[in-house]
């Protein structure tokens, strides 16, 4: 049953600091020491605007009691394969280090395959890291299926 | 170095039978036992043109001496993380099985990264199901590290 305490909603412009502040708290994919407002790069507007502007794209925050706890994205895919619905694909899921435990990862994660669901999509995905073997664990609760090894190469800027 | 009898193009409508014709080949994903032109749903023409009309979605194909001996899909996603530049997401990788081994899927992918780096992407990145012992190696071939595990869940129609 969802958490009544968690609520997400669409990012608003003004949500940015505080999920560049939470992508920064989480150390696999920090980059930047400094997570206060002076130091929010204009690209991090322009990519939110480039999100906001696109019905394929989603940011999403959970707020609980008012609060930024947590953040993802959705994607949709055009897809012919299997049957030319879309599929969503979940990214850059964080949950603020307080409220891990809390059921707001989970909370999101519901609201994402509902989401999904409700949008027509054939199926959800996501990639984890393979370090993450504590995040493994809790989307196979949720009822991820580990089905694919996910593979990428860095390009240099 | 790319081969250079591979040439790489976006799909046009009229490619759909034969791409849908050799996802249908692959055994893992196929849906279907009916190949033929006929048995082509209206379904994926609109998905067809959901990715040709999508800024965001490419539908290549592979051509050698005038026929398609493969194709992919080329996703671009607005992504905060980790500097807000594009991630590219390589999807439906298929290679016609005469034409394995023959240059083509090395072709495709090599053609894949170039355009991400043209693109501005920070990374390009694909999930491979479990199973495909042989495409884990040929993707470490050509310099794709494995990093993620990849987590789904099906959703009904």
């Amino acid at each position: 049953m969802p958490d009544p305490a968690v609520h997400v909603r669409d990012a608003t412009r003004d949500d940015v600091p505080r999920i560049v502040a939470l992508y920064r708290t989480d150390e696999l994919t920090r980059k930047h020491g400094d997570d206060s407002r002076a130091d929010i790069e204009p690209g991090y507007y322009a990519t939110f605007e480039a999100i906001e502007n696109d019905s394929r794209n989603r940011l999403l925050v959970a707020e609980v009691a008012g609060e930024i706890a947590g953040s993802f994205q959705l994607t949709y895919v055009p897809d012919m394969q299997p049957d030319g619905r879309d599929v969503a694909i979940i990214e850059n899921v964080i949950v603020d280090a307080s409220a891990r435990g809390s059921g707001v990862g989970s909370a999101m994660m519901r609201w994402a395959v509902e989401e999904a669901r409700v949008h027509g999509c054939s199926q959800i995905k996501l990639t984890s890291n393979t370090k993450r073997t504590d995040a493994h664990r809790f989307y196979e609760r949720l009822g991820f299926e580990t089905t694919h090894v996910g593979f990428k190469i860095l390009l240099t800027s």
